[in-house]
């Protein structure tokens, strides 16, 4: 924590991963509008931020609760006074007991897809003396986890919904084959069909007399289509909240919040400038990031601990001038920080612990 | 840190980075055997293991310093009681007050190819009361940051070296074009070849009567060819006491120390198990990690949270079922871990913090 409060943003030491809270906060309130208007509510992930902060604004806007994937994320949420956490994952062997822990003082919720998982819950819910919420998930279409719809879904809810200890909630699928197809009708195409096999399932189960109170997908880059879609009730949305280049480029409305800023440290001649921001500070797995500032200079290539970046028109840059990145993957890119230096205008205005990053247990 | 320290592997929390201490041991003792008869010495780069538990076994072994990418690091050793420390790389800016203080309190060394850089830095020393020990970066061949060989590194060598509060020590130079290329011979070639400009280099300052005592270069891919040129005086070598799967596929002969351990959280068929690993564990920019454990199943794709494995002929794996990976990319894979759990054959006996983890600045 070297970033001072106050200060111009130029002055600030680097790499750092800057927040515009002016822009964070109009995303929220576009979402939280959105959903306003609508039966489904948000129930932000926080696999993005990683930020109790931005989980109570977000609460604050509305939502109804919040995602997490992993328990260390839940336990940070809950560690900041949060109660209702989804985990949208299943939770394993040694991790039975610190659920068991979270769930004397939170609200927790967790997905489950096989009955010996189920029962272990169920298990160590009635030994803690604690009762655990749980939804089936179901498998969408993504290829990932999840019981297939139909007569196996029906089969494991039924299993599932009779084991004491756990309260039978309802089903989750997640869409993460849709969330980034470029073509906006295409995207939504996918995502309905995929909803489609997640509220059919529900009715199924419904059908059967099991209690399907919650239907929870979607993602940022298919928001307004989950969150239309009926018989939808939460949808899962996290990442527009800062957003990345990624999902700018499939045309969504939500603004630009996050941005690395980062320094020259070299120029050895007029066209090259070495700046001290690499792998370990911005992720590459959807491309490199983007320059934004100064105009007339293109990210080349990251190594470990620098980025290299060739002018394109621009002027010359020199050591100490500063460089400003979008990222390409928010979510992996806000994992590699310990805090967000937060900003409005040209002015630090506070820095905001990434309370859960690493946290991937 | 949730691991428990003497249990079974089998049985901690996942996913967790994992060190092998008698392979660790087995690389320090290997590399300090081939320094011990040799005039150049080794100073590890710590940007690797960031991990001063390792350094001191480093230095214990032989190692006359330490090398570090950034301030932060050279922090975090110097707070375990580390005093040799390289940064080699260029301190701008806000970084400088910083690095006077770290001047303070041990003997600090960094990188300079820039005169007004240069000029900061001796402003800053005079202003502390400190005396900077400085080398000049050259260029030889890597296309990144240094001067290029020859007149510039000479001229701009003589300006550094009248400057009021720097010491000047020598040159460093980083062959880091050569040390990933998979055949021997060129790999050879071509940091002897940068081994050439460096030391040529030495030679044109030596000449004019600058103090050149310090030569350094090199990295775990040509250690034995820096290692042994004569004139290069330090070898910043890192990677070799933990290894990956990139530098073991130019056929080093260090272990493989570094596995990262994963569960199946969910298989939804025989032939598809999904892990809690994803790219916030492992890193990808060199290719997929490689299931080391079970046999006959492949890692076919990584998502932020999870792992998607593919059946190759192995037993169908279940919830609960333990995997292991060799990272394709050590640097950037610890540098997302909190902790080493380590490890003597099927037991933990500690957790190593990684006290520079995420140290980008």
């Amino acid at each position: 924590m070297n970033q001072q409060v106050g200060m111009c943003k130029d002055g600030i030491d680097t790499p750092a991963l800057c927040l515009d809270a002016n822009a964070l906060e109009r995303n929220i309130d576009r979402m939280a509008a959105f959903f306003g208007a609508r039966p489904a509510a948000l129930r932000p992930h926080c696999k993005t931020h990683k930020c109790p902060t931005i989980a109570w604004m977000q609460l604050r806007a509305g939502a109804i609760g919040v995602t997490c994937a992993k328990l260390d994320e839940a336990e940070a949420m809950a560690r900041a006074g949060i109660r209702d956490i989804l985990i949208a994952n299943q939770i394993i062997g040694p991790k039975i007991p610190r659920l068991m822990g979270l769930a004397t003082y939170s609200d927790v919720m967790v997905a489950v897809d096989d009955i010996a998982n189920a029962e272990d819950l169920s298990a160590a819910a009635c030994a803690a003396g604690v009762t655990l919420r749980v939804l089936l998930e179901v498998e969408v279409g993504m290829g990932r986890c999840g019981v297939p719809a139909g007569e196996p879904a029906l089969a494991l809810a039924r299993r599932v919904a009779a084991l004491p200890g756990l309260r039978f909630e309802g089903i989750m699928g997640y869409e993460g084959h849709a969330v980034m197809i470029p073509d906006g009708a295409e995207r939504r195409a996918a995502a309905e069909e995929a909803m489609g096999i997640l509220t059919g399932a529900a009715d199924l189960l419904r059908r059967d007399g099991l209690p399907v109170g919650i239907v929870s997908g979607g993602g940022t880059g298919t928001y307004d289509v989950t969150g239309s879609y009926p018989g939808v009730t939460e949808v899962q949305a996290g990442s527009y909240a800062t957003m990345d280049g990624r999902y700018h480029s499939v045309g969504l409305e939500f603004e630009q919040a996050l941005t690395v800023v980062a320094r020259v440290i070299s120029a050895p001649h007029d066209d090259l400038a070495v700046v001290d921001a690499g792998l370990k500070t911005m992720t590459t797995e959807f491309g490199l990031p983007e320059v934004v500032h100064p105009e007339g200079w293109a990210l080349q290539s990251l190594s470990e601990e620098h980025g290299k970046l060739k002018r394109e028109g621009g002027d010359p840059l020199r050591p100490g001038d500063v460089v400003a990145f979008v990222p390409s993957h928010g979510c992996t890119t806000i994992n590699l920080h310990d805090a967000y230096v937060v900003t409005r205008g040209d002015r630090v205005v506070a820095e905001w612990p990434i309370a859960a990053r690493g946290g991937v247990r």
